[in-house]
């Protein structure tokens, strides 16, 4: 019996392989993704790896695992992602049944400006 | 012995007193937050607790936990916070020892306009 986290971690050394298609044999066949933020829902492995070849890059995707939150059928990750111009993080929620990914709920932080009212308060992180 | 979700889903709960300063029951005295996309860092239960007293308000915060993924040390949740006015979404990461949160790292995830060039992939999520 594989973890949840075991087949998350499988997730993201496929997607570095860049093989994307390669990504499909830890995805369930009903997967979905949402990315919330911008309201988009993608249905199927097959839609998910086409989107991941046709996203404009200007070289491979590294990926580095800043954190996983293993819950017993959930896991949450915390990926930083760059095509070495590109730089982007995704916060993403995995929910995995049978050994495959069911559902990822994902989230892409961008950076903000500190609020001033609050630098009392506040020291920058190195 | 307080589960680390526990000890999570309590300071969600006291976060909705708006009682703030009762939050510090459950963070240890080392306790740190950091919000990486703004780049600061906040040491210290009392400096907690004064940013989330003096942060503009609308009214009272109210906060639905959409998800939350309990790890044995560490907590992830994903949850809805407004004043009314004010509508936010925060991805934090927890760790706990000891049944208090010595770190908090938290994402706050704006929208974003999806990419046309996908759209033939994706549909909207209702």
């Amino acid at each position: 019996m594989t973890s949840a986290a075991a087949v998350v971690r499988e997730f993201w050394r496929l997607m570095a392989t860049n093989h994307f298609a390669s990504v499909a044999s830890v995805l369930a066949p009903s997967f979905v993704l949402e990315w919330p933020q911008s309201s988009e829902r993608i249905r199927g492995p097959e839609r998910f790896i086409t989107m991941n070849v046709e996203y404009p890059a200007h070289g491979p995707w590294r990926f580095t695992i800043n954190r996983i939150v293993e819950g017993e059928g959930d896991v949450a990750t915390d990926v930083s992602v760059t095509d070495g111009v590109q730089h982007a993080r995704a916060i993403s929620f995995f929910t995995v049944a049978g050994g495959r990914i069911t559902r990822l709920v994902e989230y892409w932080p961008e950076p903000f400006a500190a609020r001033t009212d609050r630098s009392h308060l506040v020291e920058p992180i190195e």
